[in-house]
């Protein structure tokens, strides 16, 4: 029979890596189970907005946090979860076995959903990018591409408006569902063409993105235009079918969670970009981390927990 | 006239100096006032549990921050806020001058509480300290008392323990609100006395601090006892009377925000140890900061918020 963690957590992005910190300084005893390290993070070449690093790669990021967790006594293994259950503890089923712990940390973020294109996964962080916030301010002067019809995507567009020489943005159909006002903000800049009925059929580039290949919907027409970069802004995946049998979940799947990171279960706790919180960014995230951290051990030392949201079974 | 800023941000902790960060990312014109730089966290010899950083100074840590937001171009002044009010713009009265802001964000964090006892005042930085990490090292060879149960009070006691000749941790209760490992450690310190259910009546002393009365709450007894110096580590209170006729406040006078950071007032926002979030931590008040300021772009791009708390006036 294994000894049961303490705590288990399960993605190592800036959340499970900041909840891995906090709750080894609790002296829990911690496993971080994750398909990679850093999460979205890791994939960004230069990330500049997260406070203290004027200037570092993600994966250089990621690499401090998972330093800094394993100093503090952190496990962490890398593997695929299979299936999530409670039975007297939470049994953790990978591919090739069975972890228990006494509360679980859910930190394992989302996947922004792809183009599928040819080119797209070649340039991802070579020109290709999923995060406007991260990466627009790398392309100063430059011609940029957004490729959506919702908020993100017109926001992406007026940002980067501000900063980039031209952007172009490619929507598949002819209206958008953005708020009116930003679709206005988005018509008042000079810098913004629109590219409507149009879908992605290729990016090119050598080492970086040098171009996109755009269809029209109806002419059936192609054309090659030139630019820096493309962000891809069609909305995110969060994989909570694993969970779903276990904690409530918003419209979009995303696990809902209280201003202490508490799920609808008692002992499971959520941070970052799988929560329904609104701002996915990684100091976000780790703020919600080390929530979490915090409301597992309070959990774990018996502390009645402070009820911010009425989950119903709690009466 | 002056031009109004697009966003002042009242405080320079970590909150604050991530909420410039993102403004100015956002291309926003911004201006951070503030006493001080860093809040509560420059105060701090050793961070070890914001996420990036193994080991830094508080202080270090803090000016990361602040040369990251001014590389940025936020603009930082060092003065005190008289007044807050609402006119066509935000308008915030310093000693000397009016600056305007079409947006605000409030991170002005919070400070510590005091005893309210006879001496207390006369002799705070005469031997009466809320900051054991900044005044700790002058007390080497002396004896000390720490006031609290929490963490920070055991924190202090046991860095007294490391420094002083002799360490009273006085606590009006029996038991502690401290993680295990702080608490096991305490227990180790052979230099630290513990006085249980007790509390301070009086500080008393000549130029600087000499003694201190006690009073076991159960037998009603009064003792005192020679000391250098009191550590107070009671906790702490925001000073939000500046602006609580703008916004709502908790029972603990705490800025109320939602999941977006926004405050009951449209275009005020609050973000870190300001505000109602239980936790108070650096990497928590960073991930606010974010937060804020993203919500405030939105907000000044003339974009309906999304409301997740009823404030009652917006119906």
């Amino acid at each position: 029979m294994v000894k049961a963690y303490d705590v288990i957590i399960l993605g190592a992005g800036p959340a499970g890596l900041t909840a891995a910190i906090y709750c080894c300084r609790r002296a829990l005893k911690t496993l971080v189970i994750s398909k990679d390290i850093g999460g979205q993070i890791a994939k960004a070449p230069e990330v500049e907005n997260f406070p203290g690093f004027e200037k570092i790669s993600g994966a250089e990021l990621s690499q401090k946090m998972l330093a800094q967790a394993e100093k503090l006594g952190a496990e962490i293994i890398f593997e695929e979860v299979n299936a999530i259950n409670k039975e007297k503890n939470f049994v953790i089923q990978t591919a090739g076995k069975k972890y228990e712990s006494k509360s679980l940390i859910l930190a394992y973020g989302k996947t922004p959903r792809s183009m599928g294109v040819p080119g797209e996964e070649k340039y991802s962080g070579k020109g290709v990018s999923y995060c406007a916030n991260c990466d627009m301010p790398m392309f100063k002067n430059k011609t940029i591409a957004v490729v959506g019809g919702g908020d993100s995507a017109l926001d992406a567009a007026i940002y980067g408006s501000k900063i980039a020489k031209q952007v172009y943005l490619v929507h598949r159909r002819e209206g958008f569902r953005a708020a009116e006002i930003t679709m206005r903000n988005a018509k008042k800049a000079k810098n913004l063409s629109f590219i409507l009925n149009a879908i992605v059929k290729e990016i090119k580039g050598n080492k970086f993105v040098k171009s996109f290949v755009i269809k029209d919907v109806n002419t059936k027409e192609t054309k090659e235009i030139p630019v820096d970069c493309i962000f891809v802004e069609i909305g995110y995946e969060v994989k909570t079918d694993l969970v779903k049998h276990l904690v409530k979940l918003d419209n979009y799947k995303q696990i809902i969670t209280d201003n202490y990171c508490a799920t609808s279960h008692p002992g499971i706790f959520a941070a970052g970009d799988v929560t329904h919180t609104p701002i996915k960014q990684a100091v976000v995230a780790a703020g919600e981390g080390a929530k979490a951290a915090l409301s597992a051990y309070n959990y774990l030392q018996g502390n009645k927990p402070i009820i911010t949201v009425d989950w119903g079974h709690q009466k």
